[in-house]
């Protein structure tokens, strides 16, 4: 069962990472889950790339946020847990409009967590974007609380 | 050899995405060399996570075009060249300063770019921040000029 | 909808990959399903490590089989498709017992096939024992029949 | 400087993996170096594919026992120590004849060993097959010895 709610979830990101909401708030925490989290994007035109379509990094930096609320709503408020690995497969060029990523813890272990990430856009059914992996290495008990 | 020299490649990228040197040139091309292409930048505020480290996203963005100069360095302007996939291991803890990326081809495919790359932080031996490897696929020939 | 059934593939993979085989029946093609494939195994005592349990390689190699057997089931007998990648994240250590490797097809491309694949061991639930990505590059067309 | 020499670590292995062994001696480790370790195998007709080439299960096979000798030299005896992340790009058919494996310490901590790999079949210039990186889990100090 989750550690935090997304309340506490968000209140914690704007305490470690004021600048992750620079230019705008872009990213939503819409749920914290007991396979993990949702967070999703609109995305802005600074993350568009020709044709329309938004780019890798953007995407990247969608699933890392989604993980780490992840990481976080099951394991508390630990701001030095750190990404070790992040694979990431891009699919389908993204459509117009929100995006969403639902991250799936795989591996709640005491060192590390691993989960995997699907981002969808919208559609019916939804438009599978890109899927991906990440491992975190959570701090020794006792730091970061 | 280089099918497209430092200044080409820069004049290509700020026709293609405008938006890359938003808020400031950030990222410069220093280098196409035989074996790929090198790439730094000098992380600003907003790049920051707590602690005064560089974020995640900040150093797959960084791969991520330092991978794209060199597969526009050897194989010329494909705009639509897309990355398929991209793995990162985050290795330590970047130094203040500016990084470098630099981006090796492994494989120049027909279809298939696949490179490695390395992002290092300023010391003496540099320091070996990220370790990444990435794959681009080729738009069909004809397309793209 | 699948393009072969299990019959087909077994008969496919006994013509192509005799050596599969070699050392008893090891894999088995359990079925063929709407998002891609399910191949079980009974590790032997070569498969294992020290502690009773099943090697890495091995774990591997039931992916990449079970990634294969979904390509075939959905794109039809083309011995030429080859991996391109595989990225696997091992998460627990494997029960003694069968093992079952569920493949899903995420990307049913052209020239790629992206898949991933859970690796589970008997429990209740069933352990998740490993995790894996692959990219299988497809033959051209008119190649392979 | 490394921790072990390579005759430590073939009887090492030797004692952990008896296994490794079974149906002829396919692997040999040629080198602990300053970086990391060599090892090379000449594949048996059980490791061919159609057309004669080797299959991925084998070139993935060497990575890891490759990173597995490097993690042993560098660290002594940890019968322990544990992949969690190994990603490989198959790049090149491999030429008939001996492969070797050349694993590189990317990062050698405490918890986690990351290294890169390259496999190559002989030529002139040498054929790069494919290329790898994979982490190791290290146990807790004072286990293993």
């Amino acid at each position: 069962m989750p550690a935090m709610s997304v309340e506490e979830v968000d209140a914690f990101l704007e305490s470690v990472f004021p600048e992750m909401h620079q230019g705008g708030r872009i990213f939503s925490t819409d749920a914290i889950t007991e396979e993990g989290a949702r967070v999703s994007m609109v995305p802005q035109a600074r993350h568009l790339r020709p044709g329309g379509t938004v780019s890798g990094p953007t995407l990247m930096t969608l699933v890392d946020i989604a993980a780490y609320v992840a990481v976080l709503g099951h394991r508390g408020p630990k701001a030095l847990a750190v990404t070790t690995n992040l694979s990431i497969n891009f699919l389908r060029r993204p459509p117009l409009g929100p995006l969403t990523c639902t991250a799936r813890i795989l591996k709640n272990g005491q060192k590390l967590v691993v989960l995997d990430a699907a981002v969808e856009g919208e559609g019916t059914p939804p438009v599978l974007v890109a899927h991906a992996t990440a491992t975190y290495a959570m701090p020794p008990d006792g730091k970061d609380a």
